[in-house]
C-alpha cells in the first residue's frame, strides 16, 4: 500500500475470532475483506488454538496487512473463563507476530471513542458507526466481526498511526 | 523411547516458563533436562509470546516429547492477569500442538495429589517429592521448574497413560 497503512484488526475469542482487514491511505478507510475463525466446543483446547493460529495466518498471508490492532478484553467472570480467552489472545497474537505483523493493543474503551468519540457507545450504535466510517450498505456481522473492524479503524485513527501516516507521506492528516 | 513414555512437562507463564522432560519406563521416572524460558518485563508482550513460543518449540524439536503435560492455572488475582498468564498459557500450548506434541492438563491438586497422595502439599513438600521419585541429588529450581517436571510425573502417573503403557507393552503397571 502506497503511502497507506493495511490494517488487521481482531476480536479474539476461543469459540469465534472475528478479524478485518481495513486500508486506510488519504484520510480514508476502506474494508478490504473481514470473517470469523470459528472453533466447535467439542474440540479440545489445544485443538482450537491451533485452528485460531493457523486460519489467522492464513488470513495474514492472503492479506499481508502492515500492523493489527487487537482488543484488550476485561471482564468479571471467572479467572478460568478470562485464562482460556487470554490463551485464544495469546494464538492470536502469536500468528501477527511469527508473520511480522506488528501487534497494537487497544482497550474496548478506546475504541469506542475512537469512532464515537466518546466511550459509551452501545453495540448497534458500534456497528452503525462501522458501517457509516466504511461507506457499507449493512455492519458487518456477527458482533464479533464488527468490534475487529472497529479496532482496526481505532488504530487508524489513533495520533501514532497518524502521525506515522503523515511522516510516510508528507501530508497532514488532521 | 521403545515401550515407554516421554513426557514435556509445562508450567506456564510470561515471566517465567518452567520446563522439565522426564521418561517414563518399567514404572520407573528419569528425568531427562529440565529448565526455565524467561522474558524480561521490557519486552511488549507479542516479543514475550514469541520467545516462549520459540523456545519451547526448540526445547521440544530437542528431546522430541510424546506428550505434554501443563499446568492448570486457577488463581484469584485480577482478570488482567489472568489473560496475560492465559496468553503465555495459549504459546505454550500452540508450540506443542503445532509440534504434533499431544497436550494433557492439570490441576495443581491434580498435580500435587499424584506425588504426593494429598492435595496439600507444600511448595517444600513438593521440591523434595520430585527430588525424592527422580532419585536426583538436588530438586529442580526455581519452583517453576520443579513444578513442570511434578506435572510431567503426574501425567505418567495419571490412569490413563499408564494405562496406554499397559496396553504398549502388554505389562501391568500397578
Amino acid at each position: 500500500m502506497d503511502g497507506g497503512l493495511r490494517i488487521l484488526g481482531i476480536d479474539p475469542g476461543y469459540a469465534i475470532l472475528g478479524w478485518g482487514v481495513v486500508d486506510f491511505r488519504a484520510n480514508r478507510y476502506r474494508l478490504v475483506d473481514c470473517g470469523a475463525i470459528t472453533t466447535g466446543k467439542e474440540m479440545p483446547m489445544p485443538a482450537r488454538l491451533k485452528a485460531l493460529y493457523a486460519e489467522l495466518t492464513e488470513v495474514i498471508g492472503m492479506f499481508l496487512p502492515a500492523v493489527a490492532a487487537v482488543e484488550e478484553l476485561f471482564f468479571n467472570s471467572n479467572a478460568k473463563t478470562a485464562i482460556r480467552v487470554g490463551e485464544a489472545r495469546g494464538a492470536a497474537i502469536l500468528a501477527c507476530a511469527n508473520c511480522g505483523v506488528e501487534v497494537y493493543e487497544y482497550t474496548p474503551l478506546q475504541i469506542k471513542q475512537a469512532l464515537s468519540g466518546y466511550g459509551r457507545a452501545s453495540k448497534e450504535q458500534m456497528q452503525e458507526l462501522v458501517r457509516s466510517v466504511l461507506g457499507l450498505e449493512r455492519a458487518p456481522r456477527p458482533d464479533d466481526v464488527a468490534d475487529a473492524v472497529a479496532a482496526a479503524i481505532c488504530h487508524a485513527n489513533s495520533s501514532g498511526s497518524l502521525s506515522r501516516i503523515e511522516r510516510a507521506t508528507g501530508v497532514r492528516m488532521r
